[in-house]
């Protein structure tokens, strides 16, 4: 692995440190959404991203970092870390392991490093230059997306359609009707089975940039691809279209493409 | 533990020696379901269950068992088997750990005995006689739901509301609306978390005998209910409602209510 991915390794291996002593035990709990909806953030979201962040200053002090919890500093560095230390706030707060610590650095513009970790299953999902693997133990698995030609052949995923607008849920709704098996609740968990090969296509919207910077090197190092409901490379408009195999994205596209912003 | 609590555990062991290699790798999947819709089920459900019933019927020849896959064989013996091999082959199939073994001991009609087992987790949560506790590796901890007065304090679940009929599904999304967050996608997880004080409360309907009679004992155990969507017990009509405080049940039910059978 390069320097960088085996950097974003170790943030991974210290926001788990940090944020799996809380899970399904004492955790201070707030809402920062206000009049916008519930929104909750939890002492273990902070202190995580707090320990990431105080890890980068040390090493790299020129890179930038984009956080859920504590903004910006330098975004417009050449490399910056784009944080969200607990995506699935909402699994974290129930109890369900599909929670993940989630770090990219992103360089001239794209995300070229990402992980995706998840603690009490003690799995690291890598991708980036030297490829895509699941690191689980002392145990180190090659990532690859499967084939998958037909949408009704399609294992699909989102998180909760509640996050859909009418448009986008009418869209969601036909390429549910098309795919052959549909899974919700998952947050960035899904990701990491389409990168491993289990899962076809994910579709959301609302996606923050610490969302889905991420996902996108460990997706592209698999096989899959990564892009807005046009088809387009992710643009900061939220909708988010992932898929292991090529083929399917046209298909999906047919229908989101209506509800795309 | 009795006799029977012990029993379940080692049914529940067997489950998971036997399900657990399948998962994440290659496993002979099938559609069950017909012109009804898609209702997979896979090599991991058939042998899982065969291996169950091979054991029950050496240790308890004059027992009964109903499981998912292999039918019913005397349904009415006083000491009844109730067996879902594996509850959540969607999640199974999409790689998600949260499907579980489920297997219940009935007993003159009622669950006295119930097991929710995780196997990539290590985890198995028992309910019966002697209390309700979850095992993981060598610890053992007491189950316990939490206390929650008001559903506005409320974290809910349900697994897909696409299982909801129509006055269902409107039923369903005025509890969302009043509780205070929402988890879809768990299957019997979800009563697994909340036996274990981490969700408040979980509706569902369409579910099958081998779907629930699991659940009940293990939130009994840790203090929590299990009843119909009137507030009777189940009976067979396929809605759940399992609350971990009772408090809130009544306020649930005004909602459920006006969609029960």
């Amino acid at each position: 692995m390069t320097e960088y991915e085996l950097f974003a390794v170790e943030l991974a291996r210290e926001a788990a440190r940090v944020s799996l002593p809380y899970f399904r035990n004492p955790c201070e709990e707030s809402d920062k959404g206000g009049v916008a909806g519930f929104d909750p953030v939890t002492q273990a979201d902070r202190e995580a991203e707090a320990a990431i962040r105080r890890l980068i200053e040390a090493r790299y002090p020129a890179h930038g970092v984009v956080g859920e919890e504590y903004g910006e500093d330098r975004p417009d560095a050449e490399h910056v870390w784009v944080l969200d230390p607990i995506d699935g706030t909402r699994a974290f707060i129930a109890g369900l392991p599909l929670w993940t610590n989630l770090i990219a650095l992103r360089a001239a513009g794209r995300p070229t490093v990402g992980v995706i970790g998840q603690p009490y299953l003690d799995e690291i999902f890598i991708g980036g230059p030297s490829g895509a693997r699941l690191l689980k133990g002392a145990d180190e698995t090659r990532l690859e997306t499967r084939s998958c030609g037909q949408l009704t052949d399609a294992v699909i995923a989102t998180t909760d359609t509640d996050l859909f607008t009418g448009p986008e849920l009418g869209a969601w709704t036909q390429v549910r009707a098309a795919a052959r098996l549909a899974r919700l609740g998952c947050d960035a968990y899904a990701y990491a089975m389409l990168a491993a090969g289990r899962v076809d296509l994910v579709a959301e919207s609302g996606l923050k940039v610490w969302d889905w910077s991420a996902l996108v090197p460990v997706i592209e190092a698999a096989g899959g691809e990564v892009t807005d409901w046009r088809g387009g490379a992710p643009d900061g408009n939220g909708q988010i279209l992932a898929v292991g195999d090529a083929r399917i994205r046209e298909q999906a596209l047919v229908s989101l493409r209506r509800a795309a912003l």
